[in-house]
């Protein structure tokens, strides 16, 4: 064998590998990770430590650190991806997809499109035959322009007469705070927040134009839902962020007018930025459409082609690898938790029930994404507070247009983060 | 020498990276490229060829092939990006920044700020002393949460009575449909679109709120502009998309309320749908950061490690290599297009004035980004069809609420565009 023999000399590509290569190999303890876009410390990169650790290596545990449950950050996938690191890896060079479009004018990659109707296959999650598929920021993105493709324009000139009903966006309590504000932000004459679906469970077959979120599995409570408002004038936008086998069995695949999915809670990268939608309307995909091309003028490329080469890597084994790896650490945090908790009186979570899944072709035990604790005593009204003078930061029940006898655990954080939570639990358990 | 002796050998990145080269390395006869997302055939990347060519690889010119000369595709810096292929490359590992924010808690990575920040020093054209910065989804996106900051919140329970005004938003004839349209699309009670600035021209010291935007230089038609509306009631977005050397001299460094950038423009990335934006006021910087969240939770981590890779290359000479490529392929372009239709009586183009650049340190000539063609003839009416008869898409007046006596003909295209497109124009002249 000669020099070169086995390998291609790269030439363009090198120096950014080596130069990659170099950043991901830098020891974090396992308590953290360096970036190449990461802050330098004496021109180096360095490593970002997970919160509680600190030290050039992420090895110092600091001590009475608050630990951080609060936000739905899906680092619990990050070790598969190191694990998976050559399917992964995405090169790019400086010429990739300038244009604005596609070559067929659109702002969606056509190869991207392929893989995630193929994977929705595999997981046998969603039917996606015969609907349009579009692409956006996150799924945030895609949540805005369902609100406003599927609301009513108000006539010209219109100045606040009655002859024109907005439509009225509601969620069942607890909800993902992020619809409400939305349908706030643009004081829109097209569309108003209503607050819970149920106060309107009689009212829906009225002349009424109705918007219902519906997500399913539920944030923050895991819960597998359905609309509370039917009738032919209420449209139902179905948030699947989580229907997923890492949360849930899937037990059939939806098959609804409008699904909106993310790669966040799926692969992890919330980052990314990357969500799509499945829309079966011919007329309200052009609505929603227009919207995010005057939003933003579609998706980034860069973010498409991540997504590309993970999906891709995702595929390789039929996403087995994937979902048995999430699955099992949803699983394994689930029963840890709730073995801490179950030693309390002063505290519960939500139950949650078996499920066949079709994908691992059993029936699989709850895996939520998130612990929805509740304090059961009279006096502790404010249980976020009780959470935080022991050293837990969750998320208040009221984000969720529910009381603060609640608080929202993230479950998909790192495992350090995680760790920390049981520790925090167990104590204030055995406290009692 | 022993093998390995002079580059480290690549572990994960390798099969990525000879991928992204064997892409690159495909032969598409200088009329296009193969992407590593592009449709395969058989199985394998292909070329994607520009408009108007054809063939495997991409070498047959199509006879009587209209030239698309619409949008503003920038390809025109695709070669500069060839050239500079080894400090633009980006490789990207599996498990790169999946949470959603960076270490400080934003959706704002320091390092690019950092080279944003320096890039405008270098280049002179706008002082972001002391401005807050706010990432987006191309300027698109900053252009959004620009109207949503700056417009009044109406009371609570508001039903339209007369006590509350929207801002009423304006621009100068000819301006950018986008701005017509976001303002449009939310059917919002807190802004409202209002037209042409100068119709409001004497109302603008009223009680009344105005939002106008400025675009400098103008799209479509170069022009440096500066508002049309004084006073305390009125607020400015400045859209500096084209403020940069490729486009014109760039006289002193801007400082202003509300400055607009993209990378679009700048390196070509329009794909890429990155934009930046400079806010002097702290509570209206909240606002707009507000919005961005709620929208979309921030910017895609892979677009701003992108952007960050792109803009460390271009600083590696101070900008002076991308600039003098881009001004001069511009300047060329300007120049021979204007020495087609000077032959002619029955178009115009726009008149430019020289302009001193103090990033080039000398007054440099017109080089604007497009043509903004008046046909001359009082029955030449409808311009776009006197043009596309001859073979030319070029985009209506009418589209920037100015007349079809105009039609805007994209520069900033690929160089086959462009070829086309002279081609045409010049077979056009001919026949007077």
């Amino acid at each position: 064998m000669t020099c070169g023999d086995e390998h291609n000399e790269l030439k363009w590509s090198r120096a950014a590998a080596e130069e990659a290569e170099a950043v991901a190999s830098i020891k974090c303890s396992g308590h953290g990770r360096a970036s190449l876009d990461g802050l330098p410390i004496e021109g180096k990169p360095a490593c970002q430590c997970n919160s509680c650790y600190s030290g050039d290596d992420c090895s110092v545990l600091l001590p009475n650190c608050a630990v951080d449950s609060g936000s739905g950050n899906p680092l619990f996938l990050e070790p598969y991806w190191m694990k998976n690191a050559a399917s992964s890896a995405m090169v790019v060079s400086g010429w990739h997809r300038m244009g604005y479009s596609y070559e067929d004018g659109s702002y969606i990659s056509k190869e991207l499109e392929k893989v995630i109707r193929r994977l929705h296959e595999v997981v046998g999650n969603a039917n996606t035959k015969g609907k349009y598929i579009l692409f956006g920021a996150g799924s945030t993105q895609l949540l805005n322009a369902a609100i406003v493709g599927l609301s009513p324009t108000p006539p010209q000139n219109y100045t606040g007469n009655h002859s024109f009903s907005p439509a009225n966006v509601v969620a069942s309590v607890p909800f993902y705070q992020v619809y409400k504000q939305q349908t706030d932000i643009y004081n829109s004459l097209s569309f108003k927040w209503k607050g819970d679906a149920s106060l309107w469970k009689n009212n829906s077959d009225s002349t009424e134009n109705f918007i219902e979120f519906v997500t399913s599995p539920n944030n923050p409570d895991g819960r597998i839902m359905e609309p509370v408002l039917k009738g032919s004038s209420v449209k139902t936008i179905y948030d699947y962020a989580y229907y997923w086998p890492h949360f849930t069995g899937i037990s059939s695949p939806v098959d609804t007018e409008l699904m909106i999915f993310t790669i966040s809670k799926l692969t992890g990268h919330a980052g990314s930025r990357f969500g799509w939608a499945f829309v079966k309307d011919r007329a309200l995909y052009e609505r929603m459409e227009n919207y995010l091309d005057v939003n933003s003028i579609g998706s980034s490329h860069d973010t498409q082609l991540r997504a590309l080469v993970l999906l891709k890597s995702v595929l390789k084994d039929k996403a087995r690898g994937l979902f048995e790896f999430g699955h099992g650490a949803m699983r394994k945090r689930w029963v840890t938790l709730n073995k801490s908790v179950s030693k309390s009186r002063r505290f519960s979570l939500q139950k949650l029930r078996p499920r066949y899944c079709s994908f691992f072709k059993k029936v699989t035990h709850p895996s939520p994404a998130y612990g929805w604790l509740k304090c059961e005593r009279k006096e502790d009204r404010d249980c976020p507070a009780v959470l935080r003078a022991a050293g837990v930061m969750g998320r208040n029940g009221s984000v969720f247009h529910a009381s603060n006898k609640y608080v929202r655990l993230s479950l998909i954080r790192s495992q350090d983060d995680f760790d920390l939570l049981l520790r925090k639990i167990d104590a204030l358990v055995s406290q009692e």
